[in-house]
C-alpha cells in the first residue's frame, strides 16, 4: 500500500521552515506497514496544490495533506480542496464547538477568522483536532483516501496518532516491513560496500541493504518487505546475524544509540572513568561525551591545552618534546594522554592534537594531520591520522576516531566480564 | 525564474533522515532572485526519479537533484540519468584525480568501487566536489537545466556556494535583490518585534522584514527587490540605519559572522585573551570558540571542570562553597572565573555551571538553572539564568549567553579606543 505526502506552505520553499512533518510521518507509516513512495512539498499555491494533488492521485491510493488550514488569507487548502471535489463548504457544529472550547481554555473570545476555522468542504469527514482549531479533513473518492492536515507539528501528531494512523492500520496494514539499522564507525563507505558485496548480492528480493553516511560512520539499514510477520522476523534476524558477523568490528550500535553513548555504556559496565587533554578539537570530545544524561558518572573532566604553554604548564608536556618535535607530535600527545590520566585519575584519559585548518600546515604536517592518544590500564600508545582540509569536519572526525579508538581499548575488558 | 528541487534516498521517505538538504538549497535560491516552487522527495527507484524529472522538466528551468551519487548499489541516480538523457557513462580523467587526491590525503588506496566514481553519463559537464568523491553533474537540454549533487549536506553546499550558484546567478538574476542580515542575541523574537512594529509598518511594499530565530539569537533579514540598483541600494542603507539604531544594544553581526566570530574580533582588536572554565557545558564554549580559524591568537585553553573534585583540585574552588551553595552558585562561578583567569593567565575568563537536564533538578534549581561568571580586568561577577528544559539547547544557550556576557564586557573598552 502507497501513500504520499504533500507538504503545503511558503515557509517550507524557502528554506525557513524545515520539513520535519515529512520524515515523522514518513517513518510512522512505515512502521504501520505503509510505504511512502513521494513527498511533494508545495507553496500556498492554487494551481500547484491542484497539480500535486492529481499526480499523487493517480499514483497512490493514500494521500496525506499537511499545511495552509490556517485562518489567514494566505492558507488556501480548503477553498482548493473544495474546487478539486467540486463541492461547497459546509459549517461543522462540532468544530465550532472545538474552537469555542480552545478559546475559553485560553481565556480569548472568538474572531469571525477563528468562526470561519469550523467551514469545512461538504464531501469530507472531520477529524477532532484536541491541539488545536484547524480541523483534520478525510475525504475518500475513486478509491482513494485523502486526509489534510494542520501544518503545526503537535497538532499533526496528535491527530495522526491518535486517528489517522490506526484507521489506516486497520484498513490497509497487511503488507509488513521491518527495519534494522547498525550504526559503523571507523571504515569508509565504499571499504564497507566490498566487505559486504556478496552478502548484499544473496539477498533475497524482499530485503534491501541502504548505506547512510556520516562523518566518520556509516549506517546500514536492513528493510525487509513481506505478509507474514513471522516468517519475515526469522528471515531478518538470520541475515541480520551475518551482517553483524560480517561486520562486528565496526559496529557499535544496534539499536540506534550514538557513538558517545555506546561509549559512555562500557565505560559504565566496566566501571571505569575518563578525562580528555583536547588540542585542536578546543572541547568539542568532552561537548560530546557530555552531551549524554547521566555522563557525570564515567567523565570527570578535562583540560583544553589549546596554548603550548597550557600544555606545559597544566599537563607537565615536556617543553622539548614541544620543541623538537612540535605540538602535532606522538611525544606531545603520548604525554597528555599520561599525565591526564595521571593528574585526573581516571582509568583512560584521551588526547588530540593536530592542525584543523584552514592555516598552519607544512609539507611535513598538512591541515588535516591529526595525532591521538588514549592512556588507561595497558599503557599509553598514539595513532597518527589524515583526515582532510575542512576545520569543523577535522575536528569531528578527531573526537569521532578518539571515541572510537577508547572503544576498541575497553571492549576485551567487556566481553571477558 | 523557477527551480525545482528533486531530494532522492530512501532514508528520506522513511524519515530517518530529515530534508535539511531543501531547505537550505530553497533559501540559498530565494536569496539569490530564483523562487523554488516545488520540492519533491522520491526513493532511490528508477521509475519513481525518471517521473519526477519528466514532472519538473514540464514545469521549471532549474531543476535540482541531490542523493543517489554514492558508490554503492542503492545509489542509482547516475545510471537513471543516463537512461533519461539516453546517453552512457563515460569515464573522466579530473574527477579520477579528485578521488586519487581525497584517498591520498586520507592515506587510503582506492577500490574498484571508487574509481566507479569517476563514471558520469556523456553529456554531463562536471562539478568539482571538493568535499568528497562523488562529482556534481551540469546537464543543459531543451532550455533546462538539471543539475545532480550529492546528498551528503556539506559536498552539496560547497558545491552549491563555489559553483553553482554563481552560475545560476549569473544568468538568471536579472531583476536587482538586495537582503542585509542583522543579527542579535540576548532578546528574543516577541520583544524584538515589539521594538520594531512601527518600523515594520513604515516599510514600502518592496522592502520586507522576516525574523529568523534560533536558540538565543534572531537573525533579522531585511530584503529589497526593485530593478534599479543604485536607487535601491540607497533605500536600503536609509531603512537598515533605522533598523541598526533601533536594535543596536543586540546587534553583534552585520556582516554574517557568528558570535563567536564577533567576539574574537573584539578580544583580537583589544589586544585580550580568553579562557574558559565549564562545568555543565562539557566543552561545548571551548569548541565554538576554536572553531574559528585563528582563535589560538587569542583563546589560551580551559577546564572542563565536570566532577567536584576537579573544581577543586585544578580551579582551587573552596570544598566548604560547594558543600554550602552546591556546584550551581554564584559563589562556585564566581571562583571558577576567577582562578581560571589567574591561573591561565589571561584577561578575561568565562564558567559555566548548571543544571543541564533531564535529571539534577530540584524545587530550588530546577533543570534549565545556569549560572555564568565572568572575570576580567573590571573584576569578577555572575549571573544567573533559567532556561529550558533540553539538555542540549541548555548547553547551547549557556555558551551563547556566556560568549554575550563578554561582548559587553569588552565593548566599552573597544568602543573608547
Amino acid at each position: 500500500m502507497d501513500a504520499e505526502i504533500i507538504s503545503i506552505g511558503d515557509e517550507l520553499l524557502i528554506g525557513q521552515v524545515v520539513n520535519t512533518n515529512a520524515a515523522w510521518m514518513g517513518e510512522k507509516l512505515s512502521l504501520n506497514g505503509i510505504r511512502t513512495s513521494f513527498v511533494s512539498t508545495v507553496g500556498d499555491n492554487r494551481d500547484h496544490i491542484l497539480k500535486s494533488i492529481s499526480n499523487a492521485a493517480e499514483r497512490a491510493r493514500i494521500i496525506l495533506l499537511t499545511g495552509g488550514l490556517g485562518p489567514t488569507k494566505d492558507d488556501i487548502t480548503k477553498s482548493v480542496l473544495c474546487e478539486y471535489f467540486k463541492t461547497d463548504l459546509r459549517y461543522d457544529e462540532e468544530v465550532l464547538a472545538n474552537v469555542t472550547r480552545l478559546f475559553k481554555l485560553r481565556g480569548r473570545s472568538l474572531t469571525e477568522l477563528n468562526r470561519r476555522q469550523a467551514e469545512v468542504p461538504a464531501n469530507c469527514q472531520v477529524i477532532n483536532n484536541e491541539m488545536g482549531t484547524a480541523p483534520g479533513m478525510w475525504f475518500e473518492f475513486n478509491g482513494c483516501i485523502l486526509i489534510s492536515m494542520p501544518g503545526v507539528p503537535y497538532e499533526m501528531k496528535a491527530m495522526m496518532q491518535n486517528s489517522i494512523l490506526p484507521e489506516l492500520s486497520k484498513r490497509f496494514g497487511e503488507g509488513v516491513i521491518i527495519h534494522k539499522t547498525l550504526h559503523t564507525v571507523g571504515i569508509p563507505e565504499s571499504f564497507l560496500a566490498a566487505k559486504l558485496e556478496e552478502f548484499e548480492e544473496d539477498l533475497p528480493e524482499n530485503i534491501s541493504l541502504a548505506y547512510l553516511p556520516e562523518p566518520g560512520m556509516v549506517r546500514l539499514r536492513l528493510s525487509a518487505f513481506g505478509h507474514n510477520r513471522k516468517a519475515l522476523t526469522e528471515l531478518m534476524e538470520e541475515k541480520l546475524k551475518t551482517l553483524v558477523n560480517l561486520a562486528a568490528k565496526y559496529i557499535f550500535s544496534e539499536s540506534g544509540e550514538s557513538l558517545e553513548e555506546a561509549v559512555g555504556k562500557l565505560l559504565l559496565v566496566s566501571n571505569s572513568t575518563l578525562s580528555v587533554a583536547e588540542s585542536c578539537s578546543g572541547g568539542y570530545l568532552g561537548s560530546l561525551i557530555t552531551g549524554i544524561p547521566g555522563s557525570s558518572a564515567y567523565f570527570m573532566g578535562g583540560i583544553i591545552s589549546y596554548s603550548n604553554q597550557v600544555k606545559m604548564q597544566w599537563l607537565g608536556v615536556n617543553g622539548e618534546n614541544l620543541e623538537q618535535y612540535g605540538a602535532v607530535s606522538e611525544a606531545v600527545v603520548v604525554e597528555m594522554a599520561a599525565n591526564a590520566r595521571e593528574k585526573f585519575g581516571t582509568t583512560y584519559a584521551l588526547s588530540i592534537s593536530g592542525i584543523a585548518g584552514p592555516g598552519g600546515g607544512s609539507n611535513e604536517k598538512p591541515v588535516g594531520t591529526v595525532w591521538i592518544g588514549i592512556s588507561g590500564p595497558k599503557g599509553t600508545k598514539a595513532e597518527k591520522f589524515s583526515f582532510g582540509e575542512d576545520r569543523k569536519l577535522n575536528v569531528r572526525l578527531a573526537a569521532v576516531t578518539a571515541l572510537n579508538l577508547l572503544r576498541h581499548e575497553i571492549m576485551p575488558y567487556v566481553t571477558k566480564s
